[in-house]
């Protein structure tokens, strides 16, 4: 029989991982840092290796690390969850968006995804023989366009999902479209995956507008995010779910079968961490806008067009006065030919916008690294 | 709605588990060691941590572990598997499970376990759309009535599921079964999904029958393994798949949208272990027949029933001497009353028979537990 997920390839993380590779390109695909996190938290995981904690962590999670998490929504977002009832630790913000979606998407739901949309709703939606309804975000500020999204809710959408800071264009939700948002679900029973894996990353002083800060959002939502994102430990894959506690309950389900539990040593150390630098989170949107800026600024002189980023920790850039390939071939030549390798827009829409010219650069990088991406792409 | 998984509770791991620190008794319940791992292992997964190692693996997982795992399958089974693809790292084996099952699996397949079944099964089997077939093993040996299992067969089965070293029983499969096993298969498309996670653990000197040392069978397997089981660390959640191109190909799709990756610092250090200790794993069935014949010696003087297992870190043992109680109450009671923690047999069985009294304890312990244990056990 033919495949169950036939539209899937490699992903194009990996594909353009693996063409840098080839070329010696500088990597600002794929999304994740060229830099170490705390020092401290890897020490803290060594004391717990050395200590005896290799076993089995609680299938959801360790009790610190929620205890930790909870007090951080409550501090940032005025929500207060039950550490015990409301918070679940996975292997990573991956495993709890698939967790989610499986959790409470039957055959025939409509899932509704914002393009350009992050690569793994779909799949997940299919599997669970949903049906993915992808509407495209307006441009050039990626924003929801709410007569849309109101015409194609039916009796049949069983979820909304939202990206906030949104990847790969950055953009952000204002505490006006969650009203918004509430306003047009206020009478159904459409729940909310909040993808907010980039929560800590929200740039020129503006808060980040968790769905967690809306009381009517938050009691229908689960929201995931990411310690990877956070801590520059994307290969530690912890992430994790908070949801009320009907919905709590069906994403353990899933989660009990799918992993049954997440990295104990890793747990622990980032509740010491989360537990002695609260303040990390505050200063951590500081450290990746100087990256911004100083990215942007090398791209002055060159033809790319952009706005710098609002959130997370790329840059779209449009390349219409550079070239009149497509993304994907713009890309490929880019990394091939010019040194430097970014991620094709298109790839994250169902309906790919013919005269949109987009490619992304990740700027979680050391100073020396951004300074050679510069370098290559100032010439362009 | 209703839940998507409406039988699904808390599992009996967690419950026991749970049980156990509550009565402060000794848990030979959920299945986890109470001893450490190599301590080359912990020392390399902090020189990976702290040269760089903390960022995304591979999708399909750290290609040393890969290799590794490639010159173990061909030096034990004789398969020669291509590392880059047909060996894939998953977060531990619940997940290479439940993305075998979420690769082939579709509405109204059928899928072949054999009760009692580990937990994990049925709930992915369900989330796809299967029906799940449950099969009695006969007792008192727990081997597989082959004329039933052809009588169950159908158009509509798409796998069997077989776990081989047996979780709860310990049984094994000998040779002679992976042959008749191929027989009944050999004119029809049923893939298989080899649960082998105990695959280093088979005692009195017998080999671990893998569906990998049978071509035939090889040809249309999952085989899935952890190396939790085998280097005492359950709390690092690594595992992996070994399966034919075609079937590796489907299984990452899924994979890539559930985990993605898994923690690359610990790939590496059991990369590197694995490499430089070849022995290691033929030193283990020694290392654990030791503390199944003391475990046992010490049940010697109790009314237990039993005969030693032939492979896994489990005893089951039969109580009808001792309680008239179903195995549910009587496993409570003997973590309440008693001091000692195990899991009933019975929540593995679809149908429960109804004479079988039968609770499974984890010998994975140091040799003070068990005399712990076996001090409060042989006064029954
Ligand atoms: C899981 S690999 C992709 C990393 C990422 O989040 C991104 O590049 O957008
Ligand atoms: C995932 S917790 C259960 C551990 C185990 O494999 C068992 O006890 O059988």
């Amino acid at each position: 029989p033919e495949s169950k997920l036939p539209k899937v390839g490699t992903t194009i993380f990996s594909v353009m991982s693996h063409l840098a590779a080839q070329h010696d390109a500088v990597n600002l695909s794929q999304g994740f840092p060229d830099f170490e996190g705390p020092e401290l938290m890897r020490e803290r995981v060594a004391f717990y290796m050395a200590n005896g904690a290799n076993q089995y962590a609680p299938m959801t999670g360790a009790e610190p690390l929620r205890a930790a998490i909870a007090e951080k929504v409550q501090r940032l977002y005025g929500y207060s969850a039950c550490s015990e009832k409301e918070v679940t630790i996975t292997s990573g913000a991956t495993e709890a968006i698939f967790a989610a979606i499986s959790a409470v998407v039957r055959q025939g739901d409509e899932v509704v995804v914002f393009d350009p949309a992050y690569d793994c709703y779909e799949p997940a939606i299919e599997l669970n023989g949903g049906i993915c309804r992808h509407l495209p975000l307006s441009l050039p500020d990626f924003s929801i366009n709410w007569d849309l999204l109101k015409d194609t809710l039916s009796p049949r959408t069983r979820m909304i999902i939202v990206n906030t800071p949104h990847n790969p264009s950055g953009a952000t939700l204002s505490r006006t479209d969650l009203d918004l948002l509430a306003e047009l679900i206020r009478d159904t029973h459409i729940l909310l995956l909040g993808d907010e894996v980039y929560e800590h990353i929200v740039f020129d002083q503006q808060p980040h507008n968790s769905l967690l800060c809306h009381s009517e959002l938050a009691a229908r939502s689960f929201v995931v995010s990411s310690f990877g994102k956070t801590y520059h430990t994307t290969g530690w894959k912890v992430g994790y779910c908070i949801a009320p506690e009907p919905l709590t309950t069906e994403l353990r389900k899933v989660h009990q079968y799918l992993t049954f539990s997440t990295a104990t040593p890793f747990q622990l150390a980032i509740a010491d961490y989360m537990q002695q630098h609260p303040e990390y989170t505050t200063a951590l949107p500081g450290f990746y806008q100087e990256k911004r800026d100083l990215f942007c600024q090398l791209l002055q002189s060159s033809s790319f067009d952009f706005s710098p980023t609002k959130g997370t920790y790329f840059q779209l850039v449009d390349y219409s006065r550079i070239s009149e390939m497509d993304d994907v071939s713009f890309a490929r030549w880019l990394t091939s030919e010019k040194g430097v390798a970014a991620i094709p827009v298109s790839v994250f829409c169902e309906q790919p916008v013919p005269d949109m010219k987009l490619v992304r650069f990740c700027f979680a990088k050391g100073e020396q690294t951004l300074h050679l991406a510069g370098e290559r792409l100032s010439q362009l």
